[in-house]
């Protein structure tokens, strides 16, 4: 790795994006359509989400679409209430759903295992179809996106969030595949946007925190900007949901502050208003990720082009200016973001 | 509250907590059982917990319990799918717990209307028993902690969690108070120790950042604490699990990071060695929250009494130095911690 310049296999996935997202919509959507068809014939009454890192905020999108379009109550599990506590819950009715992008680690294995045992319906979402989480789980939906070689990962995310939205649609007994069939082509036209984000990128040079924001759909895309940011370039980033920011974090933000505010272009990005308007009013360095007004309201930002795209699509657009952004400012910092300092691509918890 | 020194208000409150704690094993625990009785006669099949800010680290804890103990499987609503997006998930078989200091939250207040007309057993956790939420809901605990006007709250958040284990114990037809019957006594103690905790906040004078962490029912904690130190000392905190701080977030702890580990006495803190270990190698300035023995493994510590007391139930210790952390930490930086900026004791988001 040491003979490549630095960031190459992170910069070529993550320009690998608008493929790995064409792929899912031609190859990928048909079959998970149908697994999607098998999982609701079990009619799971309540869903329940296993990840970790990336995959922890994958399903946390997913955990939206559920509320929201699927209208089951859903929730995050711990882990360590099965591995460590060796919890026996009653999953009858339950589907249980383990989003990994290497399927290797051990935790996410025997708590779905463990879940399989307690009755749940159990899927595998990964980018290994040939791994233990995949043999552990009674169905698999494989997200397509390729060999991922960088640390930080990018190009599973985005095939993560794609599949579970295909996934939602399916159980639902629609095919989500027309709705998101112009993300590919508009992924190309934000990653061709290189300059803004180097621009952008020189601001956050210095600096020695930052914090991200969103709400609703647009909250997932500001956790997952807050790891990327710190794996590749080390700056501390909190990431709040804008109602929780309310709730005692605002103290921390002045005009030494930077913020980034992912704004979605729906309702989401409508419940955020009243807290831009406290930072605002607070002198932070807001830097906006969303509709062109939003943007012209704030310090600077990326106007993003959401071209009729449903706000509970735009996650999957969101979050490639701020992959490029950790990228950058990583590499204006003197770091390689393919190399974190102390990070494994398969992580061995148990 | 200019009159009074800086941070009298959070101080009194502190110190209330013992007697708070005995209070609620005496007078809330016979009313609490009664409520928990009445709801597990409805047969709830699945948990989901609604709450905002430190409440929402008590909901945590509770998550753990209802899993490992309970049994049964749970989990943290997104407010927003609701209040901003008009979700109805069937709520059929589902109880929805909505924890709350003020009971005043707006946001919470129609999330739980919207709980209950979606088919949820529904209960408020308070300390405010004449307040919009209680009147939301069917069924109410008082937490009995008193008026609390201190804005970082304290004395509230450990008697939810005490409130939160015996409606935990009460649903599985079990009394929780006589485990819980040596807490007043250990939390004087640990409440007592002052000077310790004063060369602990030295430390943290200068610091620019911390981290967090801990697993299992030990990780509500850091959360809180993550929490408290932000909002009163504005030093930017991040909390992880310890599992979690493996998937990327590692990178950033190096030799300048202070890190504070709350070391469950139990499975929790058993999960954690491995963690502590890598932070070890990686030269992190390591200060434990827990046994005597991980203390003098570590830079430094606070050793925390648990006298026998079972690891769910450790909480409600292991918070108590590190709020009184916060609050010197704060005097330490010439900062008041009864009057955070940009805080307001009840947050209106909706």
């Amino acid at each position: 790795m040491s003979a490549t310049p630095p960031g190459r296999l992170m910069s070529g996935e993550m320009a690998e994006q608008p493929a790995v997202l064409r792929r899912l919509l031609t190859e990928g959507a048909p079959r998970i359509r149908d697994v999607a068809a098998r999982i609701a014939a079990r009619r799971p009454r309540f869903v329940l989400l296993t990840a970790r890192g990336t995959s922890d905020n994958a399903a946390l999108y997913a955990k939206y679409l559920i509320e929201i379009v699927l209208g089951k109550p859903c929730g995050l599990t711990s882990m360590s209430t099965t591995t460590a506590y060796g919890a026996t819950p009653d999953l009858t009715d339950c589907l249980v759903v383990a989003v990994s992008q290497s399927g290797g680690s051990p935790d996410l294995v025997a708590s779905t295992t463990a879940a399989r045992a307690a009755g749940a319906v159990t899927l595998a979402v990964t980018n290994n179809g040939d791994s233990p989480l995949v043999r552990a789980a009674e169905f698999h939906i494989d997200v397509l996106a390729g060999p991922e070689r960088a640390l930080p990962a990018t190009k599973t995310y985005t095939a993560e969030l794609l599949a579970l939205y295909l996934l939602v649609q399916g159980l639902r007994g629609a095919d989500g595949a027309p709705a998101a069939g112009r993300l590919p082509g508009l992924a190309e036209a934000v990653l061709a946007r290189r300059d803004e984000i180097r621009r952008l990128a020189a601001r956050y040079r210095f600096a020695q925190r930052m914090v991200l924001t969103s709400r609703g759909y647009g909250y997932p895309t500001a956790k997952e900007a807050a790891l990327k940011l710190m794996e590749t370039s080390y700056i501390p980033a909190l990431s709040y949901s804008g109602a929780d920011l309310l709730h005692g974090p605002l103290a921390m933000v002045d005009n030494v502050s930077p913020v980034i505010a992912v704004v979605p272009d729906g309702r989401g990005g409508t419940a955020l208003r009243p807290v831009l308007d406290r930072l605002r009013e607070r002198g932070a360095d807001l830097v906006v990720i969303g509709p062109e007004a939003a943007v012209a309201a704030a310090s600077a930002g990326f106007a993003l082009p959401t071209g009729g795209v449903p706000e509970e699509l735009q996650p999957v657009l969101e979050i490639l200016p701020l992959q490029r952004l950790a990228y950058e400012v990583t590499l204006a910092r003197g770091q390689d973001p393919d190399a974190p300092r102390a990070l494994a691509k398969i992580t061995e918890t148990s």
